[in-house]
């Protein structure tokens, strides 16, 4: 079994940052992807919040980031964790091969839950978003749809009139699922919308960009849809660990150190507040400066 | 009195980060900063570090974000802040003027304290650093000195141990001041060395980098000098506020709230475990979205 200090577990911005403080300390460490390097940024056609790069598109940045850790010669094992088997060291079973580590970096992201509409994959930054503070600014002064029930939804809803011509909120059930302040907030915003009862059944294109939703009791021109309706966390790997995870979402402290004596966690896979290319690289950083210390001191 | 939303004060990587995240979102922000845009980033010559770019110089990363939040408009006002005034409304008063805002980014960061020595300055990146976790990789198989007696110094001096061919840590008093089992740690370690009672007196050059350090006792000839004799977090134009701090450093919770209602902190000025651009980056954005919550709900 090939052994290594620390195996970082996916290779979105929180492994792949991690990748480069722990090699930059001379730590013996691998990652693990089960797809491409970048995670959920490769998914996003333009970034404009993301510090040092004006505007970039997703894959661009994912690929810097990737040379980056290539050129300090950190291994990437492409394959998919199935499986981790805790001790002193630690196993890692993949589809293919086993690998045993004294830590282990779980940085494995989330997905947002999809519409589940034919053309939504390939609509993905031409229209569809799951993540108003990413991409609400493209939306000045234009129609958009705000798809959920939860707080998150209406939070995200009414940020966008701040932003956007007019915001319709599609619900498909009777009442909201928020908290009745945020309800009552954008029940009073004058550009705000709520339809009830309502879900998109089709989406329409121009020029290969959203321009109408068909609903089941109408339709709606509009340039976006932001959808709301929760992530799921990639956690499927850990089930036979004994883990501290909340609502799927693994449970860190300020150290990025999880339940386990030597396995830590960053990044969308962690339970926290927000969700950023940012605060995924700081949360790595910070990984990494534990990895270090359990490791050297 | 010109009103803003929100003033951030301090334009480092956490004040431009954080307006960049506000005014995507239509808030009304404004940056007062002292100097040059970029704070201590500036003073590093070579980032390797930051996810994105392979290798790039302080002052580039720098102006690449104040470009990308100049090109979203927000105001730089070139000035230094010498007081705040609470209040439901706070009073922003600078040299030259006075400002009302809703809300305060606090993001004014901290300077390492320095040795004192004439040509200290400029050998900043060539052969004097204040940051291991920065700088260490650039002095694989050197040697070098770390200067301090607390736990940090002697923590930095063991990690650096992994990367340099040779590690001695020089302090002026006769017995370390940090944790007795770093210390132990530290006199087990085969290339370091421990000198007590030993001050840097002189640095000399050859080709424009540190090439040797007269001490009071001896010389050495080293290729890097490590500073860790502590920081100073920049404050004190807050000594009206009745602000909670920890050492100096502004303590925040999780949301990068202050203890004063509508003041928030990121970046180096705020008491932490880890001070990286990357860390700074992720409180700038989680201090934005509290605003965010704050102005808009």
């Amino acid at each position: 079994m090939t052994e290594f200090d620390t195996i970082i577990i996916g290779a979105g911005i929180a492994g792949m940052t991690a990748a480069i403080y722990l090699k930059r300390e001379n730590i013996n460490v691998a990652i693990i992807e089960k797809e491409m390097p970048g995670g959920q940024m490769v998914k996003t056609p333009a970034i404009e919040n993301y510090p040092g790069f004006d505007k970039v598109d997703g894959s661009s940045l994912a690929m810097n980031i990737y040379n980056q850790v290539e050129k300090l010669k950190v291994p990437f094992i492409f394959d998919e964790v199935i499986d981790i088997q805790d001790g002193e060291d630690k196993v890692i079973i993949t589809k293919k091969d086993k690998y045993k580590a004294k830590t282990i970096l779980l940085a494995t992201g989330r997905i947002p839950r999809k519409l589940n509409i034919s053309n939504e994959d390939k609509l993905i930054g031409r229209g569809i978003s799951y993540c108003a503070t990413c991409d609400g600014a493209f939306y000045k002064d234009k129609d958009v749809v705000v798809v959920g029930g939860g707080s998150s939804a209406v939070t995200e809803a009414i940020y966008l009139t701040n932003i956007a011509h007019k915001v319709t909120l599609l619900y498909r059930g009777e009442n909201l699922r928020s908290e009745n302040v945020l309800k009552e907030k954008l029940e009073n915003i004058e550009n705000a919308e709520i339809k009830y009862n309502t879900t998109i059944e089709e989406i329409k294109e121009e020029n290969g960009k959203v321009n109408e939703v068909i609903l089941n009791n109408g339709s709606l021109k509009v340039d976006g849809i932001f959808v709301f309706i929760g992530y799921e966390p990639n956690v499927s790997y850990l089930k036979n660990l004994n883990l501290s995870v909340d609502n799927g979402y693994i449970v860190v402290d300020n150290n990025m150190k999880t339940n386990i004596n030597g396995i830590y966690a960053a990044g969308d896979s962690i339970k926290k507040n927000l969700y950023q290319l940012t605060t995924a690289a700081g949360e790595a950083a910070i990984a990494a400066n534990s990895i270090k210390k359990y490791l050297v001191l």
